[in-house]
């Protein structure tokens, strides 16, 4: 049994985030090996004059993460993948937990709720046509707050900062990024690290490309006449890489990968994540995966499925690009850690403020091992020279003054509101659809009884000014008729009406 | 003899640009084929009740755009190669000339100058450390306009604009962008052939890897099926093609232009600019150039070159990449046109607003034929979804509201007296250097006698606060010593006093 030296500070509040982040710190410093076996929650609470329900809310927090493993029986026991020392080193005063003590204490005043309900106005008279079934709601885009982000920096930054940045991005904005990831997400990064991106799409990209062996390793020359001599000898053929990714996978992203070097293999999706048995059978040497929601069948990754990956990948070399998608709205409890965190050496961590703020910031970051961190810095040196910065210092003063995590807490209260009226409203006019994967992100997946022609009924629901998309060109195997239904621009008062409307609409023209 | 049908405004004052614009209009819509004739400017004067001087200012810009030949017996004619039909359409009121009318009449009212004067004052206490020797002064970035901009732009924009964006750039920013092009550049784009970029590395890799095949040429399937068959199918080895480059060339790029397919050849550089013969004797498949003002010798490429280079370019099918370097900062006489104004259908013109507002923005623009411009903007969605789209909104309104033409001539004067200041002094403290290259742009070519050290010198200057650059490394054949020095974040009063700094510490360690 393990000696724990937890040290927890009643007074401070989130007693059980704190423990949290203590047991995993230990288990990543190797203080707590593979294998060890943890107090039972009773014992742990009895000694530290807690509820029991502290403890197990800890326990189960870190068991969601992959850190621990329950077992009936065998009590919880630290995850044999999680025992390997970190690669990376975490400062000290690191992770605070998922919603931690933001640094300004209070929400907003209501000075600027004026503004907002006028706008709030506006968008009720644009039409409701969400374009991707996965965007959040852009009329909720902070702009008062984004601007005054804007203007501090136009103040404070020297003039030095506009010129030509760091390619692998603005070094205030990666130790912002690195603290907030390591806070939020559970993730083991620090700002060398860690690389700005122009959004996740190109993350994937440099970072399949770097996989691939298509990215420079070190600095070329700047030499004239070392390029001349250069092209006379024949270039070697462009390196491919083998990548399994999760069968529905979203379409988008096909051409992307293919364009970057993977070969595709497909590996099925059940209720608890990827399979990872199918998996390893593949022969992979990497595998893209949403483990936070799966797009599109919105499935979160289970803790047996965590550990089994990992191992996969220590075992076999292979590297896992957690795609961290939707990570930021989990409704039915904190959001799960993310794979990086387990595995700094194995996984690359991809994330941006797309679904969070707006796609169209086009900023995105990659946690990944040193050396493909570095590699990706040195390829967009060789590319597009990096992200703009003064953008990149906006987004770091926007984290810093609290403006993110508040913007967070306020759009998951309310994406938490769209998603209960959505489903609630399709159980009540459309009961014979399945819905699934709603316990976070700003989608569900909508399965349609067998014989419904998902593509009609795509189309129908379009119509009714819904963000639909149908799973069919999503799939390898085949499977039944599916639809992923996005609800994050769909106010909470107006789902019932809506939902109604296309239940009345699929009557009149039923479903084959 | 041609008959001209010019129509002038005398009101409307700038006759000259009125007539240059009314003949080079003349010229690309074919009304003056090539080799006819043009009046006499003495006649062409009477005809038009204007002193000759204005009539021999429109010829000699257009002989300097490369429209016009003017040989001696022969009179001015239509050169052979600005005859053909331009492949894409001018839309009425499109060119103004260079310098036209600017949209909001005046100069700022003196309001904000009072904090300028405060910024200038704490620049000064900045030491001078010009990282390049091209890099304009970014203390002079507009940063209130700036910020108003992108007020206006956040109290403006509809939320749907916050959404994943065109790749190929914002429509508003391509329109205010074309019509900038066709006014100060003379460039013959449209909003439709005009791609929104991340800077010019990004452009020129682009439009290599568009030239070597590489890019796609049309959509690709979404469909997960479709990709995972494919990847059992050996892949073609990457496209390559021959690019010529200019000898002495730049060589931070060099890197960039391999990784984009090219496989290099160099073209020596004389005092009108590239060797179109040695070009032509290298079969090179598509040649980049900076002809505003090359790097690094600084000089602006000749009619007499300019017209040979496109007739090249028609009769071998090779594509020209005109990197419009430096071309904002032309000082003894207005910006000559672009090289893609006259061959709209060969030449992709690339530009950004590094030099003019600052390269941290990295925005910037490529103008090409439209199969080029679309498998850009289709690349772009395979790769990173297009740059940040609000400062795309924010750069199109400093565009329209008149910013971006009122700063550029506030820095062109600027520029302009740090030049002249510049020069002064190298030739009072240090006649023994050449100076060259001075007639646009942020720096100027300094031949060293034969026998200096330019690693010597370039070391002495940069500890004298100068950003120079040695040219050794990027020439391929030899070439006498020489430095490239900036001369923008050099402000006037300090260029004696920093020249004559240098030209003491050189003699106290003399070049060998």
């Amino acid at each position: 049994m393990a000696d724990l030296h937890l040290v927890v500070d009643r007074a401070a509040g989130g007693v059980a985030a704190q423990i949290a982040r203590e047991l995993r710190e230990a288990v990543r410093r190797g203080r707590l090996a593979a294998g060890v076996r943890l107090p039972a929650s009773r014992e742990l609470a009895r000694d530290l004059g807690l509820s029991r329900g502290v403890v197990v809310e800890a326990y189960e927090q870190l068991v969601a993460e992959g850190f621990l493993i329950s077992r009936i029986g065998a009590g919880t026991v630290v995850a044999p993948a999680a025992g390997r020392p970190a690669a990376l080193p975490v400062p000290p005063g690191g992770p605070d937990g998922p919603e931690g003590p933001s640094r300004t204490p209070e929400d907003p005043p209501r000075a600027g709720s004026r503004t907002a309900e006028a706008r709030g106005a506006e968008r009720e008279r644009e039409p409701y046509h969400g374009r991707r079934s996965t965007a959040p709601d852009l009329g909720a885009f902070p702009r008062e707050r984004w601007l005054a982000s804007m203007r501090r920096t136009l103040a404070a930054l020297p003039a030095e900062a506009l010129d030509y940045g760091d390619p692998g991005g603005v070094p205030a904005l990666r130790e912002e990024l690195a603290a907030y990831l390591r806070r939020v997400r559970a993730a083991d990064v620090s700002p060398d690290n860690l690389v700005i991106v122009g959004g996740v799409a190109q993350g994937i990209s440099l970072t399949i490309q770097a996989l691939a062996g298509r990215l420079p390793r070190g600095r070329s020359p700047h030499d004239l006449g070392w390029f001349v001599r250069r092209a006379s000898r024949p270039a070697p053929p462009p390196g491919r890489i083998r990548l399994a990714v999760e069968d529905p996978a979203g379409g988008r992203q096909l051409p992307l990968l293919h364009a970057a070097g993977a070969d595709l293999v497909a590996v099925p999706v059940d209720g608890e994540g990827v399979d990872v048995g199918a998996l390893a059978a593949t022969g992979a040497r990497a595998v893209l995966l949403t483990p936070a929601h799966q797009y599109p069948t919105g499935v979160v990754l289970s803790p047996r499925r965590r550990a089994e990956l990992i191992e996969w990948a220590a075992a076999t070399g292979a590297a896992i690009l957690e795609d961290d998608y939707d990570a930021e709205f989990r409704f039915d409890r904190d959001p799960v850690g993310c794979l990086q965190g387990l595995a700094a050496d194995r996984v690359i961590l991809i994330g941006s403020v797309s679904k969070s703020l707006a796609p169209g910031l086009r900023l995105g970051w990659v946690a990944a091992p040193p050396e493909i961190a570095e590699s990706l810095r040195l390829a967009r040196g060789e590319l597009d020279l990096g992200s703009p910065v003064l953008e990149q210092y906006v987004l770091a003063d926007f984290v810093t003054t609290g403006g993110y995590d508040r913007h967070l807490r306020r759009m998951r209260r309310e994406y938490r509101a769209r998603r209960d009226a959505f489903a609630l409203a399709l159980g009540e006019h459309l009961p014979e659809i399945t819905v699934r994967g709603v316990s976070a992100g700003l989608h569900l997946l909508a399965e349609l009884p067998y014989g419904w022609d998902e593509a009609a009924v795509a189309e129908t629901a379009q119509d009714c000014g819904l963000a639909v998309e149908p799973v069919g060109p999503m799939r390898h195997a085949p499977g039944p008729p599916a639809l992923v239904m996005g609800f994050a621009r769909l106010p909470a008062r107006r789902a019932d009406a809506t939902i109604r409307a296309l239940a009345d609409a699929l009557r009149r023209r039923p479903a084959p």
